[in-house]
């Protein structure tokens, strides 16, 4: 069994969005030299998402729109984490509601997706460096 | 090292609907001939979900009222990404809320559930065939 | 390829709460003597969730509050899957929104996480004991 890791390092210009990592996995599968397995990628900080749908800026904006709706950022007193001075309990729940992590079939050497599957970032309290691990294993 | 790979093709005949596939993966495990590792289970698609939870009538009932109530099917122009042609935003909604994939352990040849884990095919823009992947690794 | 499995039981006094199960998943991890590799944890149990976030009480008490309001426990009627005789069709739905499993890099004989990154296991109709599978392989 072979294994890899790979950390990724994204910076997010605003509070909330999707940044599209697929060709960075891709990249690190072909560093691996892995042709089947399991590649998870995960955000390595609480208040980001790794998710899989599609690249399609329309449907961003409806994500962040029902998730805003779900669980607003403002007023910030609502929730009781952000009395310990933080202002991101909701970044803590819409990451709940999108996933921590995705699990990907290698196959074939490639990440093996149907015709729209695509991997986001997505960061609900950004404007700061974030890590992203990229952990393959297989063979 | 061992891996398997499958392909489920499923068509539900309604637009939202869930469909019990525990037995399509526990014929992929056997297949296989894998006794110890992990199994990946995920559509292909971006509207669709695999999750594990109860095979019971009402709570499948019970989830569409509440994902509907979420996320409304209509009216299909609140939502940006209905702009491009489609009326499909809802199930892209849907779906993150229900999750992707399942990972599940493999022990002894087979899945490792507590009594009441059976494994669904959810989808949110049905009728049309999909495929379901699995994929398995271990020994 | 090594392959370790661990069921830790819980025991949740109340009908919600959050347990922090990191020191038990490092235990387990300790024990398989893997290095490298994938480590599954799930609940063997359909109204429960594990989930990776952060171990502040104030954020627990918001996530409880949000998922109250999202899929409220009461009144009961409103459920179909409670016509059964069961009480719990909410818990089934909150353990979808908070998501069943994780699955965790192990590197170097650690769960390869970031700074605030803790395991905690989510229960929504607890008192009673419940088992969380942990799942290991790798070498």
């Amino acid at each position: 069994m072979k294994s890899y890791r790979k950390e990724l390092t994204l910076n997010l210009p605003a509070r909330r969005g999707f940044i599209n990592i697929t060709q960075l996995v891709e990249e690190a599968l072909r560093e691996s030299g892995i042709r089947e397995g399991l590649c998870l990628v995960n955000p390595m900080h609480i208040t980001a998402s790794v998710f899989i749908n599609d690249d399609e800026s329309g449907l961003h904006h409806d994500y962040d729109q029902w998730l805003e709706r779900l669980a607003p950022h403002e007023p910030t007193s609502q929730y009781r984490h952000n009395d310990t001075g933080e202002d991101n309990a909701d970044a803590h729940i819409k990451r709940q509601v999108m996933g921590r992590e995705v699990v990907v079939a290698v196959t074939n050497g490639g990440l093996d997706f149907g015709t729209w599957e695509q991997i986001f970032y997505g960061d609900f309290d950004g404007r700061r460096r974030k890590r992203v691990l990229v952990k393959i294993i297989g063979e």
